[in-house]
């Protein structure tokens, strides 16, 4: 089985390095093209000059970037080139509508989709360790789960095309809440002067704790806010879930605290920052 | 050195047990006298008729009850018959100011008062793993800290006394917080239809893992919402928090949100529940 990566980002390129590991990558493409040269060189696989050269070349085509209408662009792409029988697996994190879409399109040219987001960072994605929400039909899952071992190591079918993604928000809906959690709390206990690495030790330990807070508390007290994971790309990804949450007659009201807290950040040119940057707005002065 | 203790609830009942096995334990008073009875019964300590006789008795008075006020008026009874020399700990989640009135109060008959609210629930105080978190006179606490290493397995001093109540809120708020993002995101998902026993494994071991999810996330997802901690005990103990952020100047939304939440919830008569019942209001129809 030959498998090529499309979108080398920050996620993109670590998962392709798994899939040369296990010795199933074959060739990558990216918009930024010196990116894909780099890597392909790296990786002595073919750089493909177009999406539409990279689907030719293979039995399994990984989407990883960032926005609906760019995994749009490339389905569309790629559709009328791919091989009856190969399978698109897409692990951008977009809306349950893309994902329909897409499966739909490709489904006419007898190719299988499967919308596979993941969680677990830059640090999972290195080691392999992600977690893989898969939806999509079960023997679409089956042919491509030796591929998918390679980046994760918990890989769960959620059901039909698109609940993957619906996982998905489920996690960044969570992740956003317990961010404001994190920050108001911590704020609240500086600004009385309390000795904030006490605090840390006696809250962590107790049914307040959380991964967030275990990982970010002590940076984001220090002020430094380093990825992680990029506070735009939450954005990006709270806007979708936003949206799921409309459709579904559901009003999260953190939800849309998050959203314009990380807008206002964004203007002030803090996006590229962690999302532990939300500090930022809650600390005390 | 002889220790009573003043309030057996569902906290200062395995509180006093712990204190009993570590043989220090000479005497128990509780407004209702019934439990007084039967748990002194139980221990073979003295079931004191009131606050004031347990105080003649003893070197240090552990605190376990609910309400400022209530703090408050039992300083007010035992100030004036407590030894030179003894020390009230107050165990109970009240504000920093009743904690520094009490403090002031006792001081004047050179009595030491610390303030020692916990955290880990009803499990903690079984199995004395308890974190305390204490505000007052390191002097005070050395003085007392064989006692509270009977209930506790962390025992950190904060600060002045007052200290041990402002890193309480800190805890609470993060919890309310918390309770609003695990909620609000399950409900996401059951909302869509996804099956939730997959959700609850996929999050639980992400970015997005917390305490309370692991803990309350699948009894709350089967309509099951037996303490754990109380609602009404929670909405007490974020009013004091709410109190202690606006003189902060510090004014966070999901902390208005939940006190409101709770507070429906304790009119629909759900006061007495775990937290978690808080999907009674997010959970799709």
């Amino acid at each position: 089985m030959k498998a090529g990566m499309i979108g080398l980002g920050a996620m993109g390129t670590p998962m392709a390095r798994n899939l040369a590991k296990a010795g199933v990558l074959t060739a990558v493409y990216n918009r930024t093209e010196e990116k894909a040269h780099r890597l392909a060189q790296e990786l002595a696989v073919c750089c493909a000059p177009s999406p539409e050269v990279l689907a030719q070349s293979v039995d399994v085509v990984f989407l990883c970037v960032s926005k609906d209408a760019v995994v749009l662009a490339l389905v569309d792409a790629i559709c009328p080139v791919l091989k009856a029988g190969s399978i698109v697996v897409d692990m951008s994190t977009v809306g349950c509508e893309t994902a329909q879409r897409a499966a739909v399109l490709l489904a006419e040219q007898g190719v299988g989709f499967l919308d596979a987001p993941v969680s677990g960072g830059v640090e999972g994605a290195k080691n392999g360790t992600l977690s893989i929400m898969v939806g999509g039909e079960e023997k679409h899952l089956e042919h491509v789960k030796p591929l998918l071992a390679a980046m994760g190591d918990k890989i769960i079918h959620m059901g039909p095309v698109g609940a993957g993604q619906a996982t998905k928000a489920v996690n960044q809906v969570m992740a956003a809440g317990i961010n404001q959690a994190v920050t108001a709390a911590l704020a609240l206990g500086q600004a009385q002067g309390l000795p904030m690495a006490q605090v840390f030790d006696v809250v962590s330990g107790g049914a307040a704790g959380n991964w967030f807070l275990a990982h970010r508390g002590k940076t984001m007290l220090q002020g430094v806010y380093e990825p992680g994971f990029k506070l735009a790309l939450h954005h990006k990804d709270l806007e979708i879930c936003q949206a799921m949450a409309k459709a579904q007659g559901l009003s999260i009201d953190f939800l849309d605290q998050t959203l314009a807290d990380y807008q206002r950040l964004m203007t002030e040119g803090y996006g590229d920052e962690d999302i532990s940057a939300l500090y930022r707005l809650k600390r005390p002065d």
